[in-house]
């Protein structure tokens, strides 16, 4: 398995990224390469001996950075020497079997959906994305918004994939698919919703468990959650702000109350507010397009890095794509 | 001005609602009245002889009630003599201004679509919640509901009625409209929400701000927010499943650090969670139908009965639903 990681994206790029690409070579097997995506003046005189102790190892040479404030598309257009482009183009060209990055997202999505191809049967790749539910359970909900608006059979698609990806991600058999909607008995909802609830029904290769509702999301009832690319961007958005927001009021409050109670309670507050950062949590993957694609947070240390040098490891054990290929492509 | 109250709804029913609707006396003028839906022998027990004291109260006689855990439509349908049914026919038959209810809101909403004509030129009513935002201020986000497919031109008609109840209602002049996006260039988002831009930016009367984001919701970037009923609806679920859940992790994780703290805590938490309870905050209104429709929070007390009297009065005194059939039925 080759995987290639961006090491010039992200906050505390490229250190903690090489730092956690080094660290993640222990979950590699034998005949596995990791490819260093960046410039490579600044990766030798990082990494300085320690590269010569890896022959797994390799530097794609990259001259230019996408950074935090580029617009997506034209990034992607203009910057052909990024990390980013670089990186994709590995996927695209030299068989890479994964990508990680924790740069622009929407130049991440943008380069995966401009430059890579759909996997054989995929009509469109979806953005997923992990959220967090009660009890440390996860509900992995597709699309996050790369396409604004989305057929049902997307959905079905999206169904499919998700379930192959909580299986690698977090071994999750036969995990529970939902439609979002805007109630659970079946006459509710969009002809998109329904459409697609007929044909996610009737594949005997899913756990269809119905519609679900936007205040019970958080409650874990499902594992999978299909949406359009609209809603799921809102609804991941809102999640967001208000998780923002409220954490913002309630510390305002307490502190008004108490300046001591917190000091005190400030470890407990972070560690919770961690829980409900979705990149932080599981960060963001580009689905049906060739290759396995994650996107970590852009504040990703070396232990996040190296986790997902984990997580697409498992996938590529349980060789999803080609799952994947095997349940739309017919192939 | 004639307001109907369903005394029968809300966790707290029949005393406390009762108990408001007389404190809310107060804030009538001259000429007003008072009318009180519900089982008539259970009212004089309850008011005695408070109800002699006052000539412009009247009781309107429901023998039926409908319950949180009926179904909306059916419950309409087949409870022709309950509180709701009754309060709703007040307006469509006999000329009551503005109704009040803090019952069933499925029930209160069919009742509201089925049975009350539309105001003239208006499309389709919407569903209008009042969502928190930071530094006490709100934001209206409509439709929240009442239809899962809507047309631009409703998003405009929205737009036009939220801006005149947020001027009776919270005294904001010039209300900032936006529309929920996946993200604020113009070039983002389905053709429904790229058409309802071209007909809100057109009308002169309005004060379109442009696109809004799920995460910016909260920051109060604009008074209105208006959305299809699809997205809309979802939208309104994740803030009050996620905001349950997030204080509900918060405060296992608190409880688990210290048990005194969240002890300590409890009084501060309860009223920031009171914040976060959009019913608690605003209620929902029924826009674009004959008559104001409040629905008010199920635990609403008497306070909040006197409180939502006081909008309905405002709102009347203003005269909204006369300036949205000028503005949108020419008339």
């Amino acid at each position: 398995m080759r995987i290639a990681i961006d090491v010039m994206g992200g906050d505390q790029a490229p250190q903690a990224i090489l730092a956690g690409a080094i660290d993640g070579l222990s979950l590699l097997d034998p005949g596995d390469d990791l490819i260093l995506v960046g410039n490579e003046q600044i990766i030798r005189q990082t990494l300085g001996d320690e590269l010569a102790k890896h022959s797994n190892v390799r530097i794609e040479h990259a001259s230019q950075v996408i950074t935090m404030n580029d617009s997506p598309v034209e990034a992607v257009r203009g910057k052909r020497d990024s990390s980013i482009v670089k990186m994709v183009k590995l996927a695209r060209e030299e068989g890479a079997d994964a990508i990680i990055s924790a740069g622009n997202t929407g130049a991440l999505v943008a380069s995966g959906v401009l430059m890579l191809k759909s996997l054989a049967g995929v009509e469109r790749p979806g953005i997923a994305v992990l959220l967090p539910a009660m009890g440390g359970k996860a509900v992995m909900m597709c699309d996050a918004g790369a396409n604004v608006q989305s057929k049902a059979s997307h959905l079905h698609q999206y169904a499919v994939m998700c379930s192959l990806y909580m299986k690698a991600l977090r071994g999750v058999d036969n995990a529970r698919v939902g439609i979002l909607n805007v109630g659970t008995e079946k006459e509710k909802g969009t002809p998109l919703v329904k459409e697609a609830r007929e044909l996610i029904k009737a594949d005997a290769s899913l756990n269809f468990v119905g519609y679900v509702e936007g205040r019970d999301i958080h409650k874990g009832v499902c594992d999978v959650l299909v949406t359009d690319g609209f809603t799921g961007n809102v609804t991941l958005k809102v999640i967001e702000g208000w998780s923002e927001g409220l954490f913002g009021n309630l510390k305002a409050e307490i502190k008004a109350e108490s300046p001591e109670m917190i000091e005190k309670l400030r470890p407990v507050m972070a560690r919770v507010m961690k829980l409900y950062d979705h990149e932080e949590y599981g960060g963001a993957m580009l689905l049906g397009v060739a290759g396995i694609f994650f996107k970590v947070h852009g504040s990703a240390g070396a232990r996040a890095i190296k986790n997902v040098i984990g997580a697409a490891k498992a996938a590529g054990r349980l060789d999803i794509n080609r799952q994947i290929e095997a349940r739309l492509g017919g192939g």
